[in-house]
């Protein structure tokens, strides 16, 4: 023992045994789905299965946006100099930051910072989301979490908010976030839809997640797809092209049903 | 279009419309697992539900193994002074390499070459072993994917292999590997036990997957580990600390059941 | 050409000919040194020797400062796993953060606010420097580029104040950087000397740099020494070792004259 | 003390006086050049006035090559999404692999090889390359270091290799690589010239420097391009763009004489 000795509360490791947060790690496999492991990993929670479910939702709606995400393109471009996997990766999540994936934290500060001045100022909803607008406006601040390049009504946003609903796990986060939206459109003139960074910021707050792990859940989400662009890349392409941001076309399967 | 103009096949992005290899993404939110997706991301193909399952156990057994490895002692490291999350996840990410999380690409060309003697040579198993093994040997290579510093019967191998198994999608590649394991003690007169790389090498090869993405699933299962270690890391100690790589004691939850 | 034409003004390459913001490349080579090429590439301005031989000094006080910093620990670290080169460096850039050689921005920042406070507010050098200091104090804030851990007087901060006065290079920010020194002294009643980051940033001021690239110096000095450490940890070191933070010791030459 | 105790030689930090490779550093600084130090962390020994001057005119050569390498395009891709300097020079480091900035430890090889095989093999010159240009021919490999896709004749390589001779330490590798170039030449029916990576393998060869490091040569020469890049994709442009990954153009000072 030395006086650098220090603790964690992740995973205990003795020979031939992995706790998880408590719970030994061959117990988990074949009974708790990965979504659930990395909830309980992150809060030390094992989560219901509803909230399994829901934190499931998350990470399937952001497994991948297509090619044209700077992600991606990073990852590619790196990819593309015959760089090792893990380093195409690392440069794909390096670029997930404040304008690309990087909303949820800050849409979640939002969102929880009015909820704050409705129980703390005994403010109406409307009231305390306006207020928060207006000193953002002066501030010359856009709302994190509204507004996308190419969806005016997100298929993932709406999916996510109904599947809280049948859950019965959306909560009062998700109900500020439709306010904004609603107060973002009056005040702009032209609707300004909350995007998935936004929603998932929503029901993580109504999931009592702290703010500071929010983009993880997009970055965790996200990987996998980085890493089938990366090995489309390597199998597909030739190294060292150049890799155009915007003139691909998908040739994938037609769509299909489950 | 320009001559630049190329190809993906991965996901198709269209006004309010996102599909997956095909499938639209909010159909799958809900219905079908994080771990379902990533190999339908991955492969191209909707896994079976067994399949899924399995997939879904290579992730849970891969979460975390503690604060020891290089990957959490980097990403911590990196944290520790004061960088974005992304960047530490990076920097763990980078570390996942040759001698850590890397054996499983050079597992599966393990197993897989043994499987083409046996068949394109009509060895038998246990020939075709010998041969592969003395050929490393006299090249002083050692064999991916087995030996372990702190396990000598992992848990997470064994439990791998007997859920493939109640799966019914255990195949020739898992008996490689227990052959590998057992000629390798003869030859060493000592154990040197499937390590979980090498588990889910051969669990990977038996669902038919290609070796150049099996690295791809110990650094997806890994990332969400990483993160709660950087999260653990800001929130609880303080910046730029020296961080010992092993004197450190798990403090967290007592062991406990599902 | 496409709509998405863009403008860079950093190199011209035509075949057979590369111009580095304007001068062909071979004419550099062999008559201008490194460091002077680097601030031409930077700012776009050819520096004068004498400020090619102080930027030149930024760099080389910069180069290494062992094996503690988390820089060196990460790189380390993630290079004792077989990783590339690239990775491991990439790895010890991500550690130059906020509270590691990221000061000398935020220096930069401290010593411009106060010269515009002495010149718009028509304020003496000690009340500008003293109306910062207390409104930092109030706001909980500490002063970057004060302070190390190490060193009481760092030898790196005099030498590149007396290279300024030698080279007629001196300007106003030293003395306020110095000044804040006698101030936070008499504030704290006890000495917080300036350390490397911040005789750095006083020096990029008087130079008249964008503060945007005060921390670039500090990266760009420390790549070579990051180089030496993950060069050494590969051929002198075992893959995977722990790597203790702070217990190890110097056995390079004795020290010597030039 | 501990069982973890180590050794390095690259720096000795005591309070108040910090020695590379046993000079203290403020000795150095104003004296030493940034090109000078960088050898001398990197091999331990002080290079001779002329030594520095080749090495310094290496860095020169490498210090940028336009926006078109995917280095360049991988930093300003992540810097376009709001993330930290660190951040994206990070990325850049990445793309510089195998197929880009990675071909000056194989070229090192291959000199060092044919070296090698005129020594202890008594060969001649010609004859030690043609059997190297064969055996690689027959394994399909192509030889690193020769041939570019905008130079015929780059004028980076003919400026390294004259000041190698003005400086008298061309050698037998930069010999070689000559011969090389000109046994290309009739293999293929074409010219196939030595690039600036090839160059710089030779001179290092001629140095006798290691060829590990080889590469770490162009990384250090080209993070201050990446940061040139990075600086102006951050004030000239707006987050999130397109970058169009050829159509650009110069707007830079016209070519201009020292």
């Amino acid at each position: 023992m030395t006086d650098l000795r220090w603790k964690t509360s992740v995973t205990k490791v003795e020979p031939n045994k992995v706790s998880i947060r408590g719970y030994p790690v061959d117990k988990l496999m074949g009974k708790i789905s990965f979504a659930q492991v990395i909830y309980l990993v992150l809060t030390g929670n094992m989560p219901s299965a509803e909230v399994g479910k829901l934190v499931d939702a998350i990470f399937v709606s952001s497994v991948d946006h297509g090619a044209s995400p700077p992600s991606v393109l990073a990852a590619r471009t790196v990819a593309s100099t015959g760089a090792e996997l893990n380093a195409a990766i690392a440069s794909g999540v390096l670029a997930i930051s404040k304008y690309h994936g990087g909303a949820i934290q800050e849409a979640m500060h939002l969102f929880l910072d009015i909820a704050r001045r409705m129980e703390e100022g005994k403010k109406s909803e409307t009231d305390a989301v306006w207020d928060v607008l207006n000193e953002m406006k002066e501030k010359g601040k856009r709302a994190s979490g509204f507004g996308h390049r190419i969806h005016t009504e997100d298929p993932r946003t709406k999916r996510l908010f109904n599947l809280a609903q049948e859950l019965d796990l959306a909560g009062k986060h998700i109900q500020i976030a439709l306010a904004v939206e609603k107060s973002l459109k009056d005040m702009l003139g032209k609707p300004l839809p909350i995007n998935v960074d936004g929603a998932i910021a929503a029901v993580l707050c109504d999931l009592d997640l702290p703010s500071e792990i929010g983009n993880a859940f997009f970055i965790i989400a996200r990987v996998p797809g980085l890493v089938a662009h990366i090995h489309e890349e390597k199998i597909r392409m030739r190294p060292m092209r150049k890799i155009h941001p915007q003139d691909f076309e998908y040739d994938g399967p037609e769509e299909r049903e489950l």
